[in-house]
């Protein structure tokens, strides 16, 4: 099906917010098998609202509109749309209810015009809203579909996931599946090149590489009948893409390398410590971004300064005289410091220059991570262009892929 | 001037890629007067581009487009607002020399697609691009006025800054200036009930009030005839604002509250140590997001466990024990261990719950920072509603505030 996203407000005009909503909807219509034509962004002005719609379905079937469903003035997009269809708004008197009731609850008072957010098109279908109480529709008219929500994503995306999604797949003459297979330490080309006979011969399921920062994904997608047909076609090529690459994929189901490593580490209760520099707490910013994690991760020291390091971490005076902190004989013994002083059973460490400027003559960019487990340390070197920003995610990131090969005992490349 | 901004670009419409152009570009012109009435997203196709670019000059005088300046047979915007505005697509021979060097330079084979990139609309106006291959152009025609730029941000921020702002600041018949101010512990409705008579009895310049988070903004802005005139006008009302509530300003000059306590940690050199529990080295992180402060920022230990608030910090048993790692206590201790341990001139601590469980009976939300210095502990309790996200970086953002407090000697509301 053809879709136009449209976007209603002022404040994505205005520049204040990012329109992701537009982004959002696209990737689900995307997924759904839709081909999403256009987005508009308009204000809330009754005419040019209008002429969008009508200038979307020159090309489309549907169009989703968010923002506009409010209770002020300003707040157009109903009326806009019954105008369009010629369709008359009347009140729905369930939802003046539900309306009124939901004011009750939070000893609000009902000012007349909240009525409006009771009132839709005629032969609108309503779609609820719990969070929030300004309810979405959807109208159909001669093969035009067109579907309404609110404008904030956190009503927005579960009206979208919840209710507009299944109608959507209801009226489709066929089912999407896909699985997106997460790959490291390949290249999107060389991936390709593996699997080119694969990509190039097959129509369905098909094969598609996205390139991301340290990682690359492949999404295996067919299109059919049934979702059986689907998910059959679509794990028989998962079988053949994992006989030739299987040892780059670190996840099936879409995770994050990071949600990989934290799971196993929590599943086998595997105690964990960190010990910063470069990333300067980032590192364990996201380890402590998953709920549950203080079953197994117990501290971060964050040494930032020389004395530090040798403080928390019992780096010898020596060791950074001789070396520098920028060093694999730094961050080796930051690790083994980590494990001496916190007594964890996987101590990860890392120490680098993320710029902008050379420090003790390493150059911006270069960075070293020690890993402790089992009675044995891994120092790997490192190196990223671009500015301190990048080079610390790219640091932070690589904490988790070493301590990834060290638990699952992998040496790729 | 009304303006559209057009993006051009499969990769928004499949949801790829979020469309930040549209929202910067917003942003700039509105705040140089500019009314931005739509945003329009676009494939790569040459029918539907064409028919946009003719909808948007129904109502604006000027179209931006981003995207689809590139070398590939996909890559039509050029070809596009030729075709809309009546020109023949030409090769300009300086485009070409400076492309061939770009190429030589980096060793690279010229290709004959790339010669694409050297030809423009023949009056067009070329705008250089120093970050990419790609230059943008602006071209006018009747009144009507289109810019093209290519879409990755960080080519096209750097050419509208430098190259089409002026070129729009010099065909405007005003200047607008304006001044962000600041402001933290006054809500956006108070602060707009102190300066009720200021808002309501301007037209020039004009108060606006932003709400963020734990903060608010403050704008005032000025159209006049000149630069000079307008920077006057908004001066002389910045210092009736302050006047009235300048208690509660942290910058004039739109400054982050983190900035404006990192800077004044520098500037004195204040050594900062931290301890973080519930934040888990998000404040660490976001104080080494900046480079040089190695200057004054010595470590944070990320307490996650009891035993490592006991072994790092020095906290005691007993207080764990009586009243709870999510205690007043506990913070005061951490704060004060802190202290005893890095010997730093200002020490923060934070402990608390960011769900999503209770937790020690503490509910979900709740959480205390103390901040040691010159021999004081000071211990503050906060509570934030939301989800784990929420909570960590409304706790980050209260270190920073609780440290402002402490170091400017503020007893804010």
């Amino acid at each position: 099906m053809k879709s136009a996203i449209l976007t209603v407000g002022t404040e994505i005009l205005f520049g204040s917010i990012l329109n992701t909503n537009a982004q959002y909807l696209s990737e689900q219509l995307r997924l759904i098998g839709h081909d999403v034509m256009y987005h508009f962004t308009v204000g809330d002005n009754p005419g040019r609202l209008k002429d969008l719609l009508a200038y979307a379905y020159h090309d489309c079937d549907l169009v989703i509109t968010t923002g506009g469903l409010g209770p002020t003035e300003d707040d157009l997009t109903k009326e806009m749309i019954a105008s369009y269809f010629g369709e008359t708004i009347v009140e729905f008197p369930e939802q003046t209810k539900i309306l009124k009731e939901h004011f009750e609850k939070r000893h609000s008072v009902f000012t007349e015009n909240n009525l409006k957010q009771a009132c839709f098109p005629e032969h609108a279908q309503i779609l609820e809203n719990p969070n929030g109480t300004a309810p979405g529709f959807l109208l159909e008219q001669d093969g035009k579909m067109i579907v309404s929500m609110p404008g904030p994503p956190r009503e927005m995306k579960p009206m979208f996931e919840n209710l507009v999604k299944p109608e959507l797949l209801r009226r489709a003459d066929a089912v999407i599946y896909y699985r997106n297979l997460r790959t490291t330490e390949i290249g999107e080309s060389r991936l390709e090149t593996e699997l080119m006979d694969l990509i190039d011969g097959q129509t369905d399921p098909t094969l598609a590489t996205y390139a991301g920062e340290g990682e690359c994904t492949l999404r295996i997608a067919s299109k059919r009948k049934t979702r059986a047909e689907a998910i059959d076609a679509v794990d028989d090529m998962m079988m053949q893409v994992l006989e030739r690459v299987g040892n780059y994929v670190f996840s099936v189901d879409d995770e994050d390398l990071e949600d990989v490593v934290l799971d196993r580490l929590h599943m086998d209760m595997i105690s964990l410590a960190a010990a910063e520099s470069i990333t300067g707490g980032m590192f364990a910013a996201r380890v402590t971004d998953k709920p549950g994690v203080s079953a197994f991760f117990d501290r971060s020291c964050v040494t930032y300064s020389n004395r530090a390091k040798m403080e928390l971490l019992g780096v010898y005076k020596s060791t950074l005289d001789k070396y520098g902190a920028i060093s694999p004989e730094c961050a080796a013994e930051m690790a083994e410091g980590l494990h001496k002083k916190s007594k964890c059973d996987l101590c990860v460490a890392v120490t680098g220059n993320a710029g902008p400027n050379p420090d003790e003559g390493k150059e911006v960019g270069r960075y070293y991570i020690g890993v402790w487990y089992k009675g044995e340390v891994t120092v790997s070197e490192h190196f990223r262009q671009g500015d301190r920003g990048r080079i610390r995610r790219d640091a932070c990131f690589n904490m988790f892929k070493q301590i990834y090969k060290v638990l699952f005992n992998k040496s790729l490349t």
